[in-house]
């Protein structure tokens, strides 16, 4: 089973160390720390154990040092920044795993690009030696890249030429799309096994800045230097110099369910957690898994009352607030579903708790956006409910009595691929919007996903948003806001049949359709990498040119060469 | 091989026809009437065949019929209007014949909203019975779709819940985007084999009305003499009517190519055309095949000097002016080359003639821009370049003494992946751009080629725009214009060497990087149907669950069932 959560002092490939506002984010992977057997990371190349530890290390510079201002990248090994992902690890992989492994690599290389754009946190890659395929990747998520000038380091994509695939963790998009390198030269250097140098580098625009071995230093250093001085202009709202809060790593419970007293009243028993269990649970998250049937429960539980309403007692509870606390516990339990229970082809999502306190919670929130500690916040919830747009699995959302489905919660309704609220005049079923349903939280397409299910109509968004209080079913129906509503009656057939409809579908054919009905609407960076540039890598990962016996990827490295069918497709 | 040329007495699945300023294009497929063996087109489903035809037919409506104003898309079955594509020829087609099917059957949908959009044409899906699956994506690219209410015709895409595969061929992009369904709508319909009928179907906008039987056809047609009465709202240059003018199919000469005259002066053979042969020659346009070594040169000839410099000219002249014919010829070419020409996967892109020529016709094109044969012209010379920007092949233009890139033909240096100028100050070697490479001729994503070309730098298209005269070799580096521009010595060495280079690699790689770095900049609908949605379903259609032995594109119509793997990715 694999971990998403870890801390500095376990770090097994990275080093993270601060010294004022500049925190120095180096690279030094430990060559048989993988996390499968049959490679070793050699050349700081990477497997998802060390992607792992740098989407935690980003994390912990946006929520323990909000003081950084400059994130130097870099690596401690000599004449090697990073080789890119390891091809070993990616030959002898899964498909499905393969596909995971670049989806959760690509997003945390949007994480480093939200940091920057929300929190003007500005990333350098310090490139001390050579980045090729993903090194080059992850340097091309930094804001800036400056590359020795040795005589023998280079930036590279040797995907294509050398292993038949795709630099299709947010390679080729960033080339034309970020830098804006123009096609015809993103052609030649993505076909150029041995990238480029120092000074043509610079002049394609591949890199920004060259300097010889002596001075590479003292030139990242100088930058560096700059960065820092000059004035925030990002408010942090707590004074010049705010104080970080201690990210603790999640703790998980994972049983079986307890079965239920029987007739002697003898109750069920609860054996220790293994591998295959049956419940996971957070402090405010749980899941619950049918696994014969492929498909999981997810349920949120609210806040509770007493939750702090001013930035001071939020950053005194720290990581134990609750937007912070949740959202961090559902993005791992994403994570887990996506990696660790693959034939979960299904998430019922569901709620329990007090609409009331989940809109305190929003009100206070809003009310103190400008804090750095409400911002960041705001911004994970933001990527984990972006994480969830952007998992292979369908979601139904189901609201029900005593569910809380109002505000930042009120977004997992949206971010189903449809719901069911029961329909039930007799007991009091409701949803509710927030402020924050209408900007805190953008899809990758750049729309709220309010706008993003109106698009015909983006009057009735408004509308929806002016209704005062909560919707009840026929209100909520009405406002296209829920899916179906049906009655008593019918709800436990209709919720019965349209999971195990779901769930017999072909898994390929509704991650594709997902894809495609999600997304409506605008394509901003973030949704080429996700859509076009995955979806060709995902078709080049299952081509025998590439993975079959004879494929690029299969023979690379061994003393057979690949041979292609050069039907051109 | 497959013949892209076809006329109207020639159809074999389509009744095309004329009363006043409405054409009826109806569907009456002939079911043995196959390009293949082993399926039968029943129930008005499709093969490329079928397609062949509705895409001749789109274009002749546009050119031989200007007067016409509503184009409404019927069939002559009962009860059915069109089942999609055949599904037994797809289970039956190789995957790159498949992918090249989707593709032409894509680019045909958008020649319809081509027309649509910048030719004032309205197109109306009358659907007197079921439209499934492709049956109603073509429904879905015309403007407005009415569905007979008879208690039993519904619209549907059962590609998900049926197939295992996706409703690739813009069915799903459209529902989201042109027709802005709600998502969970979406989600719901295109998982639903049986789709909707008449008043669910117009509630959930997946159709604009429905009439019962006895009144379907007086509805379509209340409607169609409401658009005919309408003002015109794009001129037509040639007052109220204007006239059509004839296509003529085009004719191709095949032959192997003459062998130079040996030592004893004996002149080489040139035998009798085969499927194999070594050249195909148009009037402009000539292609010559090195299977071999797995590419293909394509020259286009400039035009004479007497050319027509008025509209009644170029009315007069028809299908034998220059533009229409040569642009004509590339698309044929490029079509041939996709489907019957898979192993080729280079295409080196050559040009010879008078610059001054080529500059004159645009010129004469931009004056008279109005007209409507010259604006139905233009807009078949961009769908053409639109074509070759969605090419699974790699372009390599050469630019040499003698050569002929200007204005219009320089679109295919600024369309390829990348060009080569030779730099010889002792022969003039030239370049130049016309005021139709600034708006004339935009991309899938609504950027002109320079625009794309220049996104990092907008100004870079501004000053070569302004550049006056021609550019000689120097001055078209410097411009950005071409991406190399090797000496007289380096010349042979370097295109050889590049030729062999970009023919060695993964035809599969090579595909998934060009649909990438050629799209740079915004995504428009088009982009998102090549892009997202299509590469998605080239991933589905590689897949076991679809096409292995269990899968269920494979399983369809046996008794045997299809047999999922269940791990999503």
């Amino acid at each position: 089973m694999i971990n998403f959560q870890t801390s500095p002092d376990r770090y097994k490939h990275w080093k993270l160390s601060f010294e004022g506002a500049v925190a120095r984010l180096s690279m030094d992977v430990a060559e048989d720390e993988t996390l499968n057997e049959g490679y070793k990371l050699k050349l700081n190349s990477y497997d998802l154990g060390v992607d792992i530890e740098l989407a935690d290390a980003i994390q912990r510079i946006r929520f323990e040092h909000p003081e950084v201002r400059a994130v130097v990248v870099t690596s401690l090994k000599p004449r090697i920044f990073c080789a890119g992902a390891n091809i070993y690890m990616l030959g002898t992989s899964s498909h499905a795993f393969k596909v995971n492994f670049c989806k959760f690599t690509n997003e945390t290389r949007c994480a480093i690009e939200d940091d920057s754009q929300h929190s003007g946190r500005r990333y350098l890659a310090a490139l001390n030696g050579t980045a090729s395929g993903g090194g080059y990747e992850l340097a091309i998520a930094c804001d800036e890249i400056y590359l020795v000038d040795d005589g023998n380091s280079a930036v590279s994509l040797p995907e294509v030429p050398l292993l038949g695939v795709l630099p299709g963790t947010g390679g080729l998009t960033r080339l034309v799309d970020k830098r804006k390198i123009r096609r015809d030269r993103a052609d030649v250097f993505s076909t150029l096994a041995e990238g480029l140098k120092g000074k043509r580098a610079k002049e394609w625009g591949l890199i920004d800045d060259t300097f010889a071995t002596t001075k590479f230093q003292d030139g990242v250093d100088e930058r560096v230097k700059q960065i820092v001085s000059e004035p925030r202009t990002i408010a942090t709202g707590s004074g010049e110099s705010p104080t970080g809060i201690k990210l603790i790593p999640l703790t998980v419970r994972a049983g079986l369910v307890r079965a239920p007293t029987d007739s002697q009243g003898r109750a069920g028993t609860s054996p220790a957690p293994t591998d295959n269990n049956e419940t996971r649970d957070y402090k405010y998250v749980s899941l619950r898994f049918h696994r014969d049937k492929r498909y999981a429960d997810l349920t949120v539980h609210a806040p509770e009352s007493d939750l702090p309403a001013t930035a001071d007692e939020i950053q005194k509870l720290g990581d134990d607030y609750w937007p912070l606390r949740a959202f961090r516990e559902l993005d791992d339990a994403l994570l887990h579903l996506r990696v660790n229970e693959p034939e979960i082809g299904l998430v019922c999502v569901r709620s329990e708790g007090s609409i009331d306190h989940v809109l305190a919670v929003d009100k206070t929130l809003a009310a103190n956006r400008d804090h750095w500690l409400v911002r960041e916040t705001l911004l994970q919830m933001a990527r984990t409910l972006r994480r969830m747009d952007l998992t292979a699995k369908s979601f139904f959302s189901f609201i029900e009595p005593g569910s809380c489905f109002a505000g930042n919660l009120f977004e997992l309704v949206l971010a189903s691929d449809r719901s069911y609220m029961l329909n039930n005049p007799e007991k009091a079923v409701e949803v509710a919007l927030s402020e924050l349903n209408v900007g805190a939280f953008p899809m990758s397409n750049g729309l709220t996903r309010l706008q993003s299910r109106f698009l015909a109509d983006q009057k009735k968004a408004y509308e929806a948003f002016a209704h005062e209080g909560p919707f009840d079913t026929e209100a909520a129906d009405e406002a296209g806001l829920v899916t179906f509503a049906p009655d008593d009656l019918d709800w436990d057939d209709e919720i019965r049949l349209a999971i195990e409809e779901r769930t017999s579908l072909s898994p390929d054919a509704l991650t594709g359709m997902e894809a495609s009905l999600r997304f409506a609407g605008p394509e901003t960076m973030d949704t080429k990498i996700y859509g076009r540039l995955t979806a060709w890598q995902n078709w080049i990962f299952q081509r025998p040119n590439a993975v079959g016996p004879n494929g690029a990827l299969t023979n690379y490295g061994k003393p057979t060469q690949a041979k292609f069918d050069y039907k051109r497709t």
